[in-house]
C-alpha cells in the first residue's frame, strides 16, 4: 500500500519546521525507513534530498520503476560515480548553505565523499530531529501498524494448532513465519525466537534444535512487517498443563504489566511506568530475575524512540506506540515474558493487540 | 557449528600480514561478517580490535555467553559509555599509532567518537584489504557453503511438488524459506524472489499476490543462510508445459551460462567470462535484453568480492566462489534467468549447485 499524499505532505510540513527551527536549508536522508517516511519510496540503496521547496530521491536503474511508482512526490535522479558526490552537487547548485544528516547511519566513506564535494556548506547532525519528527504516530500510520498486528495474530492462533510435541524450536519458526508471509507480512519483522524450556532464560535466544514437550516453558516472540510498518508480541505456551512454579511466574509478569500499562500515560515519563512493573517484582522479591526495561518504541523501525526505561525521564506523548514487555528468567530453568503493543492517549494507554494471555489460552492440548 | 581454531589462525595471520604490509599497529572491525571472519562471534551489534598480539571482543551483556562459546579466542570487554570510545582507550594504553577501519561500515557518528577519543594516532581506510583476505575460501568454507546450498536445494525440490496452479508468488516464496528453516538455515539468504509472468522481467521483484498458472514463466531467486555462509540459486519453472519462446529463451540462457563457466578459470579476468556469455547474446541479438552483470562472489555475504562484470578486470584466484547467472528480460512479458555457483580452479569453474536445469525439471505437471 502506497502512503496517501496528504500523509507524506503533513511529514514534510515537520521536517520543514525541524529545518527552519535548526537553520538548516537542506536534509540529506539515508536510512531506509526515514526515506521511506517522508517520500513514500519502497526500494532500497537510494537517498533523499529535502530543500526548502524541493524533494530528491537519488537511486539507480533498478528501482526507476519503483520509484516512479511509490514516491512520485520526489523528482527522480539516477547517481553517476557515488550518492554522496551527486548529493553534493544538487546542494551546490542549489547554494545550500547548512545541511542536516544521519550520524548515526551515514558512513564514513560517504560523508568523506559528501562533505569534499559540497565545499564551503556546513553539516548538522540531524538524527534527533529526524526521530522526534517519528515519535508519534498519525492516525494512517497506527491502521497499518494494526494490519502488523491482525497479521502476527492470525498467524500465531493458527500455529497454536499445529505444534506438538516432538517439533523443534526451528520448526515452530518456520511454521509461524510461513503463516505471516501467507497472511501479508513483507518479511517477518525480526528473526522469531523460539525458546523452549531453559532457553526461554535468554531474552534473545535463536531457535534451534530443542524440542517441545509437555510442562516445559514454549517462549515466542515474534512479529510481522506490513507495509514498512511492524508489530512485536511474545507469548509462552505449555504442552499439556502449566506447572505450579510457571504458573506463578506467569501470574507475576501479568500483574506487572498490568500495573506497567496503566502507567503508560500521556503527559507521564517512561521511567514511571518501567518503575510500576519493577514495584510489582520488588514485591514478590524477585525484581533481580527482569534484566530487561519494561519496552521500546516501534514503528517503521521495530525498536525506535521512546525507549521505556527506568533510566529515561521521556515524557510520553498522545500517539507513541510502545510495548510492554515485563518478564522474569530464571538461568538454568526457563523464563516468562508476555508482551503486548500499545497507544498512548490521554486516557491512558490503549492496547493494540488482540491475543489472549489468561491461563487457558496458554496451555495446549497434548 | 563454532568456526575451528586453526581456521581462525589461518584468518588472523593474512590479516597481520596485512596489517605489516601496510604499516597499521591495530584494525578495528565493525561490520558483522568481519567480526565473525576473524573471531567466530555469533552474535551481533559487537567490535573487534585487533592487534599484532591480542584481539579484543567489545559487546554488552547480553551476548556475554555467546561471545564466551563463540569467540573465546578473543578477550571480551564489555563496553561502558559507547563502543569505540571504549575501543580507543584499548588502543591507547596499547600505544597504537595507526589503526586500519571499515569506512564503508562504520558510521560518522562513531568515526567521530572514535577519533576524538584517540587523540593522536591516525586511521586508515582498510575495507579493501579486508575484502581481499576474504576473497579466496579455505576447504573448511566451501563446506560451509555447500551445505547452506545442499539446505537450500533440498528446499526447492519439496517445493516443486508443492505448487500448484492458483497459488499466489507469496505463498510459493512463504513454503519455500518455510523448508529452508527446517533443514537448517538460521534464515533466507535475501528475501525470496517469486515472480511470475511479467514480475519476472524484473531482476528484483518482490513477491506479490500474482497467482501461477499454466505457461507463464515462475523465477525464483533463493538462498540459504547456514552456521553464516549463503548460497544463491535461480531456477524459472513453467506449470504444465514451456511455451515455445520461452523455450528458446531458456536455450540462450543455458548456452550463454555454459559459454561464462567456461570462462570462469583462476588466471582470467572476470570481463572475460561476461563477455563470453555476452557474446552468446549478441550472435541471437538479443544482447539488449541482458541487463546485468554475470555474477557475484558470496560468502558470509550475499554480495561480496569480486563482482562478475565486463567493466572489471580483476583476476580470477583459486578459492573465489562467484555465481553464475546470465538473464533475459522482456519488459511486459516476462524473463528467464539460470544462477549456479562455482569454485574457481586452475582446471576451471567447478560446479557447487547440483539442480537439474534441462527443460524436462523446469516443467512441473499440472
Amino acid at each position: 500500500m502506497h502512503v496517501p499524499v496528504n500523509e507524506l505532505k503533513f511529514r514534510l510540513e515537520k521536517l520543514h519546521l525541524s529545518m527552519k527551527q535548526e537553520k538548516v536549508g537542506a536534509v540529506y536522508l539515508c536510512r531506509p525507513e526515514n526515506v521511506h517516511y517522508f517520500s513514500g519510496f519502497t526500494g532500497s540503496d537510494s537517498h533523499l534530498l529535502v530543500t526548502a521547496s524541493e524533494m530528491f530521491l537519488l537511486t539507480d536503474r533498478r528501482y526507476e520503476e519503483e520509484a516512479q511508482q511509490s514516491a512520485s512526490c520526489a523528482e527522480m535522479v539516477l547517481w553517476k560515480k557515488n550518492i554522496p558526490e551527486t548529493a553534493a552537487e544538487i546542494f551546490r547548485k542549489k547554494r545550500v548553505r547548512a545541511v542536516g544528516f544521519e550520524a548515526d547511519m551515514l558512513t564514513q566513506l560517504h560523508f568523506s565523499q559528501f562533505t569534499k564535494a559540497l565545499s564551503n556548506a556546513r553539516t548538522k547532525d540531524f538524527r534527533q530531529q529526524i526521530a522526534t519528527i517519528r515519535l508519534c504516530k498519525t492516525s494512517w500510520e497506527l491502521g497499518r501498524i494494526k494490519a502488523a498486528l491482525r497479521c502476527a495474530e492470525k498467524s500465531f492462533l493458527e500455529l497454536k494448532h499445529v505444534i506438538r510435541c516432538g517439533m523443534t524450536e526451528l520448526d515452530i519458526r518456520a511454521e509461524l513465519e510461513m503463516r505471516m508471509l501467507k497472511y501479508g507480512a513483507i518479511r517477518p519483522a525480526f528473526e522469531t525466537i523460539v525458546a523452549v524450556g531453559k532457553n526461554s532464560s535468554l531474552p534473545h535466544a535463536h531457535a534451534g534444535k530443542v524440542k517441545v514437550r509437555q510442562g516445559l516453558p514454549i517462549l515466542i516472540d515474534f512479529g510481522a512487517c506490513v507495509d514498512g510498518y511492524n508489530s512485536d508480541l511474545t507469548r509462552v505456551l505449555f504442552l499439556g498443563s502449566m506447572p505450579k512454579f510457571w504458573h506463578e511466574q506467569m501470574r507475576r509478569v501479568l500483574q506487572a504489566q498490568s500495573a506497567g500499562l496503566d502507567a503508560l500515560k500521556a503527559g507521564c515519563a517512561v521511567c514511571d511506568a518501567d518503575n510500576a512493573a519493577r514495584k510489582v517484582f520488588e514485591q514478590y522479591k524477585c525484581v533481580q530475575n527482569y534484566s530487561h526495561s519494561l519496552g521500546h518504541g516501534l514503528g517503521l523501525m521495530v525498536h525506535e524512540a521512546p525507549g521505556v526505561s527506568y533510566k529515561s525521564s521521556t515524557v510520553l506523548e498522545e500517539g507513541m506506540v510502545v510495548t510492554c514487555e515485563p518478564g522474569l528468567y530464571y538461568p538454568g530453568k526457563g523464563g516468562i515474558r508476555i508482551e503486548d503493543m500499545v497507544v498512548v492517549s490521554r486516557r491512558g494507554a490503549s492496547v493494540l493487540s488482540r491475543l489472549d494471555k489468561d491461563e487457558k489460552s496458554a496451555v495446549l492440548s497434548l
